[in-house]
C-alpha cells in the first residue's frame, strides 16, 4: 500500500467504481455482515376489535370481484413499510367474506394456509375439493392449485390468510393466473381429502408416498383440540408449553415448504422461558388471553389479536389466567431456515429464563 | 474348447471343484436363477377354533418362565419345514397369557408388533411405557427395546405376534438379552407415548423428527376403525378394497424397517381383483368372513383365522356376505423389498381380474 | 355491499387502515401477485479490463485490515441499487490480495465459494485446512467456518467471491465474528481435505455420510477440465452445452444449500437454445469469448468478463469462435428454488429455440 | 397352571400342534433367538493357484452357451453346503472367458458387480454400453439390465463376479430372462457412461439426480489407485487402514442396494485392530500378501486369493511385508444391514485391539 495515498485518489477510485456499478466491500461490511441479525421488521400487535371493525366496514364498502379477487386486509409491519408484509417472508391478512358471496377462482405459486376464525357456511374449493370452513380448522392451499371461496349461508366468514408472498416475490418466483370462470367445478365428495388422508397414523395403503405437499386438505379443530388435550397430559416445551406442529402425513414434515403451522396451548398460569430463533412468526390468539414478552416489551393479547415475533428476538409467553387455557395459532417460516441451513436458536440463560420487562407495547 | 472332452475329464474337474469347495454355475443355473420366483412357502390357512384350543391347553399346561419367556405358538408354514416360520422373512404366532401372569422382560434385535385379539387387563411394558392391550390395538416393539408382558386382571389375553425373526436370523443379526429382573419399572404415564405422539396430523413441535421407528407405542382400534370408516366413504383399492397402512408419523413410512402392518375392510359383496407381488404377507381375520383365492385355490376364512400369501402368488379377496364388513389385519415384508430394490407387482389381466378357482384349500 | 358507497367512506376506511398498519389486498394485487416474475435485477455485464484496473488501484490504495477484512469489489446490479448485490439472493465480487498480504480471519453464516482467476502463492485457510489458490480451482467456504487468506509469494492473487449475503440478510440470518488473532493455525496437511475427500467415485469407507456441506475443500481445475473434456465426447445440453454441476460427494447434491456452482464448456460454433428459469445466475468467462442473448439483448463477453441473468429471463449462449472453446463458471441460486418449491423452467419454443436479437448491451 | 401336568398331556399337545403346523416357541427359543449371531457360514480361504487351475480346465472343457450362459465357478462356503453361496447373502465366483468367446445376453433381478482380475480384450455390454474389462476395474450390473460378455482378443479374461443371488432367492425375488439374440446391440459410445458420469466431483448439470443405481458403468483402476494413494497420505482407519467405498455419485451411497464394494490398501507393516460387524464380506487380494486373523485363526493370503469373513466374526488385517503395499477388494452386504436396521459393530477392546492367534487356517 502506498504511503502517499490521498483522499483524492480514493475518491476518484470510488467514483470510478460507482460509475461502473461496483461497490467496495470495505465501505459496507458493518451493514452487510452484521454481528447478528438486526431485523427491520418490528414486534407488533394488532387488536381484534380494530381489525374486526375495519373488516366489517370493508365488507360493506368493497365488493369482491375480478381485479381484487379477495377482501383481505393485510397486517403491514411498520418496520417493513411501505411493503404490506408482516415479516420479511410472510404475509398475514384477515379475510372477510359476506354471506352468499363468492371470491373468484385463481391460482398462484405463493403457498397459502387459512386459519378459520369465525362464521358458518363459508367454503373453499381447492382443486375440486370443497371444504367448509369451521372455526379452528386449518385449510391448506398448496402452490399453483386452483381455488375459490364462497358461502352457502347468510353469515359472513372470517379467516386468517397466511402466505409466503414476500419470499415468493423476493425470489422472483411469483406467477398468478385467474380461473376462466368464476368458480371451478367440485369434483370430489365433500371432505373427500380429509376422509381419505386425515386418518393420522394410517394412510391409504395403495398410494405412493410422493407428495411434496400434504394430501389432506383440512385439519379439523376437533382433531387438533383432542391432540392438544392429550399432549397436555404428558409433556410440554419449556419455551412453548403444549405445542404441536401440523404435519404432512406423507413425510412427517411441515405443511408447506416455506411455512409451518403451529397450535399451542398455554396452560393456566404458565410462563414459558425465553428463547430466540432465526425465524419469524405471526401469532393469532384463538382462545383466552395472555402476554408475550418480546425483547423486554410486554405485548398483551386477547382472543382475536395478532402479533408478530421477528427473527432473533427474545420471546416468552405468559398465560396470566389462573383458570383458562389460552390457544395460539401461528405461522412460522422455519422450513425456509432449515432447508437453507440458516436455523439457529438460543435459550435465554439468566433470571430463570425470563427477560426483564422494560415496558408495554404501545402502537405508534 | 477341446473337441476331445470326455465325461471322465469333466467328472474329474467337478470332483476337484467339490474338493476345493467350488461349484459350477452352469450346473446350477436353473435352480439359482429361476425365470420367476417359486417360493418354498405354501399358501396356508390356520383355523381359529383349532388355534384357540391349542393355545388354551398350552395356557394350562405350560408355565411362562425363564427358558421360554413367552407362551407363543408359531404358525409353521409346511413348505418351510422344519423351520417354524410362516414366510421366509416373517414369524407369526398366537400368544396366550393367563390372567395375573407375567411374561418376563427381555430384548432382542428382531422387530416385533402385536395385534391384540382378545382379553382384558393384559399389558405390555416397552422401554418403561406400559400400555394395556385391547382388542384391535396394534402395539409396536422396536428392536432392542426392553419389554415384558403381564396381566392386571383374571382374564387371559390373546394376541398375534409378528416378528422378523427369519430374516433377522438369515442375516446373522440376532441378539437377545434377558432383563435382569422379571419386569422393568414403569417410567412413563399410562398411554404416555400414545398421548404424546398419537395425534395423527400433528406432532410435538419441539422435538426433532429423527426416529428410525415410530415414536408412538399403540395404534388404538377406535382411531383405526374411524379411519377405515372414513376411507370407505371415498375411495378403495381394486386389489385390496379399503386398505390402510399403519405409518410412522415422523416419516410417513412403515412401522418397522422389515415389516409393515395393514388393516383392510372388505365391504359387503366385494370381490377384489387379483394381483401378485414380490412380498409375503400373513393375514388375520379380525372381523367377518370371506375367502381369499390364492393361485386358484379358495381359502375360506372366518373371524380368528390366519392365512399366508407367499411371494408372487396371485391373490384376491372376497367378502361373500351381503351385509357384513370383513376386517383383515396383516403383516407384510414389503419394506424389505422396497429398501433392497426387489419389489414388483403385476395385475391379473384376464377374466376381469379374477382367477379361475380350481379347488378349495385342504390342510394336509 | 352498500349501493351508497362514496369515495369519502372508502377514503376514511383506507385512512383508518393505514393508521392501524393494515393494507387492502385489493389495492395491491397487481403488484404483489404478478402474472409472472418481473425482476428488479437487470441483465448486466462487467468488463474485465475495467474490473482489473479498479481492483489494481484498490490494491495499491486500500489496505486489508480489521474494519474491512477483505479487498472485495462487489458487482452491484443497477436494478437493485442502492443494494450492492448482483441478484436478489447472490453477492459476487472480485477480490484482490497483494503478494505477502494477509486478509484476517473471521467467520460468518453467509455461505461462500471462491473461483480462482489468477495469481500464484495465494492461499485460503478454512477451519485449519490451508489450500493454495490456483487458477480454475473452486474453493468452498461453508457457513460459520473460520477462514483467512494470505499469500506466500510476491504476486497478487485475484479471485471471484460468490456469497449468499443478500438472502442471508433478507432472512435476518446473518451472524459474523472476527477471529481473535490475525490468522488461525493450520491443523491439516496441505491439501488434506482434497486428498481425503476428492477421490470422486469413492469415499473414505469408515466415515458416515452426514455432511450438510461437501467434505472436500477444493475442486481442482485439472480434475474439472478433464471431466469437461470427457463429457464433451459424449453428451451436452441443448440449453447449456457441456455443463457440469459441482457436487457434494456425500450426497450428489449442490455445493451449498443456497448456491450451486457450474462449469460450462461452449464448444466452437455452438449456439445453445434459449430457455428461462426461476433462478438467478452470475457468470464468469474463464476462457474464450462469446455472447449471451438475454431477453433479446446481446451481451458479448471475453475472458474475464462477468454477466448476470436474472430470474425468468430468456437466455442462450453463443460461442462464435470457429476454433476455440469457451468456458463459463457460474454461481446460481437454484438450490433455494428447489428446496422451497419455487423452481420452474420453460424452453423457448419458436424459431428453433433462438430469440430474435433486438440490440446490443450498452452500460448506462 | 395345573399342578397335575404330565408328560403325556404335554406330548399330546405337541403332537396336536405338529399335526396343525404349529410350533411352541418355548421349545425353540435358544435356537431362534440366540444371544448373539452364530453364523453357519465359516471363515474360509480359496487359493488362487487352485482357482486358476480349475478355471483354466473349465475353459478348455466347458463351452459357454445357452443353458449355462456363464463359465463361473462359485466359491461355496462349506458352512452353507449344499448351497453354492459364499455368505448367506452373497454369491462370489471366478469367471473365465476364452479369447474370442461370447457369453450370451440375459438379465436378472440379482444385483451384480464384476472385479476384473486379468486379461485383455474382454468386454461387457450392459444396456447398450460396451466397456472393456481391464485389471482393477470395477464394472456394475444393476438389476434387470441386459448384459452379455465377449472378447475381441485372443487372450482369456478372468474376473470376479459378486452377486446378491442368495438374498435375492431367499426373498423369492428372483427373475431371469434370456436375451432373444446372442448379443444386444451396442448403442453408446465406448466408455460412454464413464465419460459422462465418471467425473467424480461434478455431474452433468441438466440431469435430475434420480438414479437408484450409479449412472456410471465402470470405476477405472487408474482413478481408484490415485484415490487410494491420495487418501494414504492423510488418513486411515484403525480397523481397515486405507479404505475406500465405491459410491453412487448421484447419492454418495453404495453401488448396489444389497452390496457395497470396497478397495483397501494395507500399507507396509500395518496391523489393523480387530473389530466385528453384523455383515458379511468376501475379499479378493488384488496385490501383495498378508494375513487376516478371523476369530483367532490366521488366514494367510497372496495376490489372487479369496477369503470370507462371516457376520460378527472378529477380524483384523496384517500386511507383514516391510516394503510392499497390499490391496484388497471386497464386496460386503452392509447396505442390507443398514437399510433394515440390523447393522452393529464392536471394536476388540483388549490387547491393544489384537486377537490372540490360536492357529492357522487349514482347509478341510
Amino acid at each position: 500500500m502506498s504511503m502517499t495515498t490521498t483522499d483524492a485518489e480514493l475518491n476518484a477510485l470510488y467514483s470510478d467504481m460507482e460509475a461502473r456499478h461496483l461497490m467496495a466491500l470495505w465501505r459496507l461490511e458493518g451493514n452487510i455482515m452484521p454481528r447478528q441479525p438486526s431485523p427491520r421488521a418490528r414486534p407488533w400487535l394488532w387488536k381484534w376489535h380494530e381489525l374486526y371493525a375495519i373488516a366489517e366496514r370493508a365488507g360493506s364498502l368493497v365488493p369482491v370481484e375480478r381485479g381484487g379477487d379477495r377482501r383481505a386486509i393485510a397486517l403491514a409491519n411498520p418496520g417493513l413499510a411501505p411493503e404490506p408484509f408482516v415479516t420479511p417472508t410472510l404475509w398475514a391478512a384477515v379475510q372477510w367474506l359476506n354471506g352468499r358471496e363468492v371470491a373468484p377462482g385463481h391460482r398462484h405459486t405463493a403457498q397459502a394456509v387459512r386459519w378459520i376464525i369465525d362464521g358458518c357456511g363459508g367454503y373453499s374449493t381447492v382443486e375440486g375439493d370443497k371444504v367448509y370452513l369451521e372455526p379452528g380448522d386449518l385449510v391448506l392451499n398448496p402452490p399453483w392449485c386452483w381455488h375459490d371461496h364462497g358461502s352457502d349461508a347468510d353469515e359472513r366468514s372470517i379467516w386468517m390468510d397466511g402466505l409466503d408472498i414476500p419470499i415468493n416475490n423476493f425470489l422472483d418466483a411469483g406467477f398468478f393466473e385467474p380461473y376462466p370462470q368464476e368458480q371451478q367445478p367440485v369434483t370430489e365428495l365433500q371432505d373427500g381429502k380429509y376422509l381419505k388422508y386425515g386418518g393420522g397414523l394410517v394412510r391409504p395403503a395403495w398410494e405412493e408416498r410422493k407428495e411434496a405437499y400434504p394430501p389432506v386438505s383440512t385439519y379439523k379443530w376437533s382433531d387438533t383440540e383432542r391432540a392438544l388435550t392429550n399432549l397436555a397430559k404428558v409433556d410440554a416445551s419449556p419455551f412453548d408449553d403444549v405445542a404441536l406442529e401440523f404435519t404432512n402425513p406423507h413425510t412427517g414434515g411441515p405443511a408447506m415448504k416455506t411455512m409451518t403451522c403451529w397450535i399451542q396451548m398455554l396452560r393456566p398460569g404458565i410462563k414459558t422461558r425465553a428463547h430466540r430463533q432465526v425465524n419469524s412468526a405471526v401469532y393469532y390468539a384463538h382462545e383466552g388471553q395472555g402476554a408475550t414478552i418480546i425483547n423486554g416489551i410486554r405485548f398483551e393479547w386477547q382472543k382475536g389479536d395478532f402479533f408478530v415475533v421477528p427473527s432473533w428476538c427474545w420471546h416468552e409467553h405468559h398465560n396470566g389466567s389462573s383458570g383458562e387455557r389460552a390457544i395460539l395459532f401461528s405461522i412460522q417460516d422455519t422450513p425456509i431456515m432449515t432447508a437453507l441451513g440458516k436455523y439457529r436458536e438460543e435459550a435465554y440463560a439468566e433470571n430463570g429464563g425470563h427477560q426483564p420487562v422494560t415496558g408495554d407495547f404501545v402502537a405508534d
